[in-house]
Parts: structure tokens; C-alpha cells; sequence
């Protein structure tokens, strides 16, 4: 049992001081509460939100943060991060995916979708670090049926793994360049036999879309919806090439588009995530950083700055607010999984952190939700609670320092096998 | 006297470990030195890079942060930002300003060049805070020979008061579309005379300079240069809206352009700034946050990312670097200003700031340039030093609290007397 006491909470648009109390895994009153709590938190000076949400990520890419930045898009993948990503095990999978849990976690996160090898590492990471994940098991099949089985056969193994430990579970093929539309089908066949999602590279680059044209004589989502692919338990990540029409079918069909402004400015994928006509149509919009090698941080608080950014300086200024990158951040993406965490509601999950105001960035407080997505940093992360226990305290994760010095000596194992 | 000792460095491209000795204001030696010095860091696990530059900004507008985003650019100004700072005090600029200094020292910022109203009031905030800034007294005549008379005057009274600090000076005329071309070359005679920069907005948005032409019957660049206005003491911000011809009679004047991405997408100019233009033509470019107002936030490391994935995104991926984005915030604002700081050499400033190598945004370390430009945040900011003196020790700025209280007080009586 938790208290927190005096704290700041929105409650419409108005920023009011109250008290929250947390029970097991749950938000059991908001208000007028006055209880003989286990631990109490002083809150004034901290503004309590609901916990972030990265919804498309690919944890253990920490392991490549700097390592191999500012290349063009196919030699960076063909020269850098295949030829290492054949070598990896799932010893350091798990330590870079622990490393990726600490910094989601110490910048507010406190759920990811994540897509990666050995999901079965970062299922450890998961549970060790107290985070909240869904986790992938991911697979390409180059267009190969053997190749296909093979993989599958993996997958089946890996999400009845999966089933042991505290996560949601997606399947995660690829994309339509590594997977053929029958792995595709197998894979959303797999997902509902297994009632679980499916994590997916959607329309990132302009070749991705023209290459599929070309060669099926239709747009991807045509393709997709003609195969049952396209469902509420669809997480798309990118989605910036598409058009207004398939935007539409979409939307009609339930699914989830995660916006990765971060990734996208910087593999230059030319277009931002259509934002608008999305909100047009009511596509669900979600927020994701993509991976380290990618971004090169996991923190979703920047990564709000750099959605409505990008969607202002692409599609004008007062289009996208303060307000919709907290909310495709949080609530938005409660909703694509179906999870009760998200918003502070009574019953909801203890998914929560404490922002710290006294931060140089949080002030003046003219409008919390605006000094969130445009100036705080990891450094306002007070206290993060998930599923109601405390795993960030005064900024600090316990344990970071050994977990740290385990994952570089992994890492530099790992790096001089490659040479 | 201050030794550092075994810290990381770069030279020539590798990260390698030293000592590094300040006495008075300046690194007065590099490598194996030893020292009965008077106060001794460890540097194990620090890495010590040159002071950043934000190369423009509005310090004060810290009390406007949050105060009115998401609108369209002219209500924005003409129903929130111009009736406050008409009723603007030096009280509340300097308290504003106090904390706009601490908010850039604690993210590695060590220079700073403004532009608001009260500059002698922000001259105080500079000494008391003891970062180092160049000042800019500044004026609008929207066309008027009288109003420009009077502000003369004004600017004249307030450059000699700036004489009083240890501040760089410099005179700001606006913009084009506030400043009539007569006012901008008074500016310039009197920056000459004085020997002082001249900080001025250029070219951020489309209307400025279609509305320009149509006026003039030239573009701004070419009027400028017909009256002198060109210059290797010029500062200009933004310069979003230029042809490539104009790029390359700025470079031959050596004018400064100061890159403002995160202001840019915020209020989306609708173009980035040509770096790939300005580099092969030999412009001088800087990086700026541009106010709180328009950004929200003063932190330089951020602005960092957003330059190279601004350019990345609007020019290509492999054009602009890490490299670049460090350059635009060091080296080339030392070239600009003409102060020896941007660069660890003996010598030199003691300009620096001490990196915290066991944040976990900056591990692994493959590309410490890298995670500075694409992972760092204020929270890998450990010590700041300026002029050879410790701002910022273990991520603290002393008396932070108190500044903070004073400002919150101040703000609130302000906005108060706005209704």
C-alpha cells in the first residue's frame, strides 16, 4: 500500500493537489484520502501522471547506440548491424535489453512494445527491472517457404516461453520486404489462435511502397487487408507513406499506427506519419522511439517533443498539440493494449511517475501537459511506480551501477568477437 | 587552480585519458600533469568536452514558457506575448534571466547570445551566475524616424551600462519587417564604432521575405548588402528563407547564420535552414534554442539532435553529422564571437563541462560525439566550469532553490498584474 500525498494531478485541465493511494497493482482512490499506509510519499513538489508508453522499440539495440551513425540506410544495415546482429546471444541480449529497461524506466516509461532476438532474454530484463513490455517474437523469411517453417517452428517455441513470464506477447513479422504475404497471413493466424498482437513494419520508406507495387500490382494495405492482416491487434510502427485511402481502410479495420518521428528524421525516411487525415479517419496513433541505433535514446519524453515538432513543422503549427503527443503517449496507446494503465483513474494499474517541479525545465508550471512534452527531460523523473511497486526513487534505479559495469564487459566480449 | 585528472578527452578523433590543469581562467596544460593544485577532480568516469555555445536566444522569455503554445504565430504574438512584455519590469527580467543562465549551465551551455528588452538587468543574471554571454541591447522603429531616434538613444544608454559587466555587447536591431533599412545601418555604424556584434532575425519565414520584395523590389540580402549591413560581426538568426545566391554573398561577407531547429519545426517556417548550401559556399553557421517561448527549452544538447535530424530529414541522411551538430554549438561560435573557447587546448578558456560516462544514455560508448549529439541529456551534465571557475558541481548549480522561489514570486505578481 502506497500513499502519495499533496501531489499535483490533472483533473479536467485544472491542476488540483490530492492524494492517491495505490493498492496491490492498483490506483484504489483518488482524493480525500487519508489511510494508514505502508509507505507514504510526500508529493508536494511532484506532479503525479500516468506512466509513458514507447510503443515501438527494440530494447536490446542499446548494445549499437553510437555505433555506427550517419551512414546511408542499406550500408549501415549490410556493413554494421547484420553482420553484428548474426553474432548476437542471448546472454547479451538480456544485459543491453536491462540497460534499455533503466532508461525507459528513468524517463518515465513505464510500458513497451518491443520487437527483437531471444525475446525470451528480454522477458528476464523485464521482470527483473519491474517494467511493464509486450514482447515480439519476431521473424523474416525472405520470401523463402523452408525458410518460413523454420521460423515459425522458433516462434511457436518462443511465445509458449513467453507464457511464463509477466509481458503481453505479439508476433512480430517483420515487414513486407523481409516476409512474404503468406508468412504475413500465418503470422495474424498465429495472433488470434494465440489471442495476442502482432508488432509490424508498415510503409517506413518510399522504395518499401514502390517495390511492393511493383511487384503485387497493388498498394500494401490493399494487400493487407486482402489477407485478414489488418486488425485492432495490428501495431504498425512508421506508417509515413501512406495514402489518404488507405489511412481510411485502416482506420475502419482497427488499427494501431505508432509514430516514430525520432528514428524517421534521422534514416531521413522523407515524410512524416500523416498525423491529420489520420486523427480524420480515427486511426489510434501511438508513440514509439524505435531502437538505440536508431533514435539513439529511449526516452519518450523527448520523443513527445519530437512528434509535435515533426508534425508542425510538416503539417503546420496549431495541428498537433502539447495534448495529443501526451495523449498518443498514454491513453491512446492504453487502448491498442487493452491495458487499464495510462490515465489516473480508480482500478486502473498503479502505473505512475512522479515528476519533479522543482526542475529549472518545469518552470513556470503556465500548463503541466505543455512543460512535459516541450521542456522536461529525464532529469524531472522523480519516482516511477509500475503495477503498484516503486522502481525509480529520487531519480534513481537500484542496482543501475552493477547492471551497468555486467552490460559493458558483455558488450566489449561482444564487440571484440566481431573483429 | 583545478586539476582534473584521468578523465576522457578526445584528441585527434580518439578518446584517450588525461589531466588537464586550469589556472586563472585558462587550461593551462594537457596530458601528464601534475600539480600541488588547490582543488583536484577525479575524472574517472567523466568525459571533458569544450563549453557548448547557444549562439541566440531570449534568456527572460523563461517566464513565457508554456505560457501560449500551439497557436498560430500571429494571435500567438498579438494576444499573449506582445501585451506581457509591454509590461515587462527589469525585476522580472532579471529573475527570468537568473533562471534561463541556470538552465543552460546545467546542460552544458557556457555562452550565450540574447536578445530581449532590460539587458543590464540580464547583465546582473550573467555575473551572478557566472556563465558568459554576449548581451544585446535591442530595438524595433517599425518605420518611424521618431520611435528610431529614441530607441537609439536608449540602445546607446544601455551598450555603455553593459560596458560595467563582464558581458560581450551587442546591438539588435530585430528584424527587417520591425526595423526600417535606415535603423539597421545606424546599427551597424554603431557596432562598428563600438566594435560589438550585431544579433539580428534574418529570413525565418516565407512572408518576411515575399512582403520584403514586394516592398523593396530586392531581396533582403542583397539591400543589406547595399547598405553595409553585411558583416563578419553579424549575427543572424534562422536564416530558414534563402536562395543559394544569397548563401554565397553572405559567406563572402562572413556573416554568421545561426541554425534554430527546434523554434524552426515549432513554428513550422516550413523549410530548415540550407547547411548543405552554407557549407559548400564556407557560411559560418551556429546553433541557437531561440526563447523559451518558441522552443521550450534553453537545453543546447537537446537542440543538438534536432539540428542534425532536422537537416537529416530534410536533406538526407548522411549529410549533416554528429560531428557537425558538435561544431555548430563549439568551434564555429568561437570563430564567430572570437573567443577562445569551443576547443580544449592550452591556452585556451577554461570553458568546460565534465560528462557523467556512467549515465546510462551514454552507454556503450562507441562514438562519445555520437551519444553527446543523439543520446546525452542535462542529467549527463556533471561539472560546468566557466572562465575557470566551477558553476555546476555534481549536477548542481548552488543556490538553485532560492533563485527558483524569488523567480516563482516575481512571475506570479507579473502575470497577476496582466489580467
Amino acid at each position: 500500500m502506497i500513499l502519495i500525498e499533496n501531489a499535483k494531478v490533472l483533473r479536467n485541465d485544472k491542476l488540483i493537489s490530492t492524494n492517491i493511494l495505490i493498492e496491490e497493482n492498483k490506483i484504489s482512490a483518488i482524493g480525500d484520502v487519508k489511510s494508514k499506509s505502508d509507505y507514504v510519499i510526500d508529493g508536494r513538489g511532484l506532479a503525479v501522471i500516468p506512466g509513458l508508453f514507447n510503443s515501438h522499440t527494440h530494447a536490446a539495440m542499446t548494445l549499437f547506440r553510437g555505433y555506427a551513425d550517419d551512414m546511408p540506410l542499406q550500408e549501415w544495415l549490410e556493413k554494421k548491424i547484420w553482420p553484428a546482429e548474426a553474432k548476437l546471444n542471448e546472454e547479451v541480449v538480456y544485459w543491453a535489453s536491462k540497460l534499455a529497461c533503466i532508461e525507459m524506466l528513468k524517463s518515465g516509461t513505464t510500458f513497451f512494445l518491443d520487437m527483437y532476438f531471444f525475446p525470451q532474454a528480454t522477458a528476464r530484463a523485464v521482470e527483473e527491472t519491474g517494467i511493464r513490455a509486450c514482447l515480439s517474437s519476431a521473424f523474416f523469411d525472405f520470401f523463402s517457404k523452408d525458410l518460413l517453417e523454420v521460423n515459425l517452428k522458433r516462434v511457436e517455441k518462443e511465445l509458449k516461453e513467453l507464457k511464463n513470464f509477466r509481458v503481453l506477447r505479439a508476433i512480430a513479422p517483420h515487414a513486407v520486404y523481409t516476409v512474404s504475404l503468406e508468412g504475413l497471413q500465418r503470422a495474424m493466424e498465429i495472433a488470434e489462435r494465440e489471442n495476442i498482437f502482432v508488432h509490424f513494419h508498415l510503409a517506413e520508406t518510399e522504395k518499401e511502397v514502390l517495390e511492393f507495387k511493383k511487384k503485387h500490382g497493388k498498394g500494401i494495405v490493399k494487400a493487407l487487408d486482402e489477407i485478414g492482416f489488418l486488425s485492432p491487434r495490428l501495431i504498425s510502427a512508421h506508417c509515413v507513406w501512406l495514402e489518404g485511402s488507405e489511412i481510411e481502410l485502416m482506420a475502419k479495420r482497427g488499427v494501431n499506427a505508432v509514430h516514430c518521428p525520432a528514428s524517421n528524421m534521422k534514416l531521413s525516411v522523407g515524410k512524416a506519419l500523416n498525423y491529420p487525415e489520420m486523427k480524420k479517419a480515427g486511426l489510434n496513433v501511438l508513440l514509439g522511439t524505435d531502437g538505440a541505433a536508431s533514435n539513439n535514446s529511449l526516452d519518450i519524453l523527448r520523443e513527445m517533443k519530437f512528434s509535435a515538432l515533426l508534425q508542425k513543422f510538416y503539417y503546420g503549427a496549431d495541428l498537433f498539440k502539447a495534448v495529443d503527443a501526451f495523449r498518443i503517449a498514454t491513453e491512446n496507446a492504453s487502448k491498442a493494449f487493452g491495458i487499464k494503465a495510462g490515465k489516473l483513474e480508480v482500478g486502473w494499474l498503479a502505473d505512475l511517475v512522479l515528476i519533479n517541479l522543482s526542475k529549472v525545465s518545469m518552470n513556470p508550471c503556465h500548463d503541466l501537459v505543455a512543460n512535459l512534452v516541450y521542456s522536461a527531460s529525464s532529469e524531472c523523473v522523480d519516482t516511477v511506480v509500475v503495477d503498484g511497486k516503486i522502481v525509480v526513487e529520487n531519480g534513481y534505479f537500484e542496482g543501475k551501477e552493477k547492471i551497468l559495469e555486467r552490460f559493458s564487459k558483455t558488450a566489449e566480449k561482444f564487440f571484440a568477437g566481431l573483429v
